[in-house]
């Protein structure tokens, strides 16, 4: 157990410019996180912790988020083994958004099976021409099936 | 006005695996963004945008963002001359998240005047003693009340 105490927010003055932990979590209980790679700098996944994910993050100095699909604490990598080792922890001017810089056990951090989840682009479109989505991984570095075998999907429609 | 369109989400293969572009947007018709500057990497901001932010984001190849506190568009830089030049937009894997990757004209991004809104750091924590962020930017790029003057502080507590 935790006993990490998180700040009451009292003003900007102490959100802002003040060495007071005092995160602001949204109306679900909720704040969102931004995860990184600690050598590359390349943004690997958005995830989102709640008070119990953010506090366990912090003092297990790997990241657990909560999964809102699961409705459950998260600890990354409990079932593929990519568990993120925190190098960083970091958090914005309102306190409303975490930047987590990590290190990834495996090289992979997404559950399709590339290093990050966003592994693909949306060109610049001045022409208002239609917009054809580009691969920036050209190869997967895990197969989701093996490693995940018959765990639900996570993604949504 | 952008004529980009976004396609409707089909199936999780769709989605996950193929070059069309169909973003989802949360229950408030938002989608939230991480901002990274494009040389170092660094997290510059997250923040969200609607589906007209980020069809304009996509053919104006600058960062327009909808603000949250003022339920507008928001292309960013507007007021602070801090205009966010789209090096790279990506979308994750569930297109449920973007990634821009930007050059800021004057290298500062974030209000309280800062390069980037993650200015703090918090130490893990393994004996749940006390947390006391720490800054990691020692300097304002800017100061604050020259460039915005009497504009109301957007932080909310």
């Amino acid at each position: 157990m935790s006993n990490i105490e998180f700040k009451k927010r009292k003003s900007i003055e102490q959100v802002e410019e003040s060495t007071e932990l005092a995160p602001k979590f949204d109306e679900n209980g909720l704040i969102p996180v931004v995860t990184t790679d600690f050598s590359s700098g390349e943004v690997l996944m958005q995830g989102y912790m709640n008070e119990n994910a953010f506090k366990q993050t912090i003092s297990l100095g790997e990241a657990v988020y909560f999964s809102r699909s699961r409705k459950s604490l998260w600890h990354k990598g409990k079932t593929s083994g990519l568990v993120q080792k925190i190098r960083e922890i970091r958090i914005d001017d309102d306190q409303d958004c975490v930047w987590l810089r990590v290190d990834v056990k495996g090289g992979a951090s997404c559950h399709v099976g590339y290093r990050s989840c966003f592994y693909r682009s949306i060109p610049i479109d001045r022409d208002n021409s239609k917009v054809v989505l580009q691969f920036e991984e050209k190869e997967k570095v895990f197969d989701p099936k093996e490693v995940y075998g018959d765990t639900p999907n996570p993604t949504k429609l």
